[in-house]
């Protein structure tokens, strides 16, 4: 099968149907450029590669649904409403061939595309090691949306779902495999012995044997509550390298810091069962988490509460934000009154 | 050097500079999503890969220079203005670690992005194979733009600058390396023998030997006359994979057959200069071109012609549109008067 052709039978099809009913979408696939016309637009763009984002055996509709997900959780911290993305695809031959795996892949990414509303119009598609690019466009109120910069000092803060458990889930996936196994290595870890940056596993491990694996798979952007932060948040990031990294981007472009109660934290119960040190390892520094942190003032507390609960989306409220105190941001973590000194550093892919 | 400091470092102050200055561009590079506010927008993407589209030893201000030369050809053949970019980059970790080689892709890069008024406002940086994935978006007027299916029968088709020296200088450059060489290998080539599909080339092989090597190291994107074709063509679509193909895209989607005259094709003393199986092969199934193709009607020449003066670009009238002959398109090739058989096909990632 050439190229045009694969294009044409996985993408272009299914493509072409939603993009005809999404407003705002002129043109889809198939010219030199899609045309949009949406009024203000959010943007993002996030690339995975084959062997550091994901195994090679990656189940390939998870591996689809990540890409995307990862994508629109960016938009849904920028409190934008999905509309359109386009998708730069490297695949080897041998996967090229695969129709089964391709038709997995386009079809795991074309249901999460299509229960966001969010069309795909544009792409590229080139012989090259496994690698995914995709760029988002979200509808949103500029003036509204919530920046990081905008943290201030008395906010609550606020993160939904759980955190952690994709970390854990990894961390059991690479035991399960040993050290030396196939696909992604120990060299892509980070020093604390938790790859914060994968997004698929493999699927010969058992499901059942690795509880919160689906968080890891299959990770929920948080589109439905983002959508209702502006006005409403007064920052807004989502967690892809640990909530202790992606809040300290927050804290130094609001020149802020924060307090957080780690037993304010939303934990899963297989992640609370686990000793402390693995705990707070996993939720505070591991990856993959794509939930949203975000601060709101304490008198929005119950129109955040409310705007949850119309979500579906649940969420805690783990901290506050306090005043700069040093040279450089930084969290103070509590348990209860009592501060707990914790030594964590986010995922740097070159370190 | 850590993963943000690099960004840093290369990309976001720069960027930053050129983000503020652009109408439009409501917050750049740094947060989970730019915020773009300038109407309508035409999109599109491209993904480069070393060892297929690039040698690995390419001059590395000429391959920041060309990934996103090929980005904005695509918005030239659209019709719309450069606005903005977002650059999703993988580099193999001793590339990040070489300051000089970064400096020079990002200097490449941003020169040419400044030059089109296009601003860097979003990306991700990750360690792999060096890879590059650009989406640009440009502004344009949706109903006006000229697109793949609009080319009506009697039109004139219209050629920019000259075509077939890119995939000259990388026959000449291949030969020069041997074919057994480093980098792309002749498995990348189409079965023609000239591979269309290859954006740089090495430094090492002098470019006093090879003369059109600036043609393939350093496309100009025809964003001048792009954006004065709305309201002029009927369809344009940028020459990226050869004449015959890219031309042939036109056609299906239009319902028509072209004609051509091969004397009348824009070449270059070089492609002249070679016998009539190479010159046919490099300039209507050779790639790396970015030259426009456009489709006008003839009570349109006049304004063609000025809007060419104006845009400093030159062009030629090689052929017109004709009626769809059989069940597939065609291209009838001519000298004068006398129809020529030639046998072209072109570029397939995956054949």
């Amino acid at each position: 099968m050439g190229e045009f052709e694969l294009i044409e039978r996985l993408f272009r099809i299914p493509a072409a149907a939603l993009a005809e009913r999404r407003p705002g979408v002129l043109l889809g696939i198939g010219d030199d450029c899609a045309l949009l016309d949406a009024g203000p637009l959010a943007v993002s763009t996030d690339m995975l590669i084959e062997g550091r984002h994901f195994f090679p055996d990656v189940d390939p509709a998870a591996l689809g649904h990540k890409s995307l997900a990862v994508n629109l959780s960016d938009l849904a911290a920028m409190g934008a409403e999905p509309l359109a993305f386009t998708l730069a695809l490297a695949l080897p031959a041998e996967r090229a061939r695969d129709l089964a795996w391709c038709e997995a892949f386009a079809g795991g990414m074309l249901a999460l595309a299509a229960g966001h509303g969010c069309a795909l119009v544009g792409g590229d598609t080139t012989a090259g090691p496994l690698t995914i690019s995709i760029t988002v466009f979200g509808r949103v109120a500029p003036a509204l949306a919530p920046r990081r910069d905008g943290a201030r000092i008395g906010d609550d803060l606020w993160i939904t779902g759980t955190i952690g458990d994709a970390a854990l889930a990894l961390e059991q996936l690479f035991a399960a495999r040993g050290q030396g196994g196939a696909g992604v290595t120990k060299a892509d870890s980070s020093a604390g012995g938790t790859d914060t940056d994968a997004v698929g596993a493999s699927p010969d491990a058992g499901p059942a044997a690795i509880p919160t694996r689906h968080r890891l798979e299959r990770p929920t952007p948080r589109c439905a509550l983002g959508r209702r932060l502006p006005g409403l948040a007064t920052s807004a990031i989502d967690i892809s390298d640990g909530l202790a990294g992606d809040l300290g981007h927050v804290l130094a472009a609001s020149g802020v810091d924060a307090v957080i109660d780690l037993d304010r934290l939303p934990l899963s119960p297989v992640l609370l069962a686990l000793a402390p040190d693995a705990r707070w390892r996993h939720a505070l520094a591991g990856g993959d988490d794509y939930e949203l942190c975000f601060t709101a003032p304490v008198a929005a507390r119950d129109a955040v509460l409310a705007a949850a609960a119309v979500a579906a989306t649940p969420i805690a409220r783990a901290g506050s934000i306090t005043a700069r105190a040093g040279d450089r941001p930084a969290i103070c973590w509590r348990r209860g009154d009592a501060p707990v000194a914790l030594a964590l550093r986010g995922f740097d892919h070159f370190a």
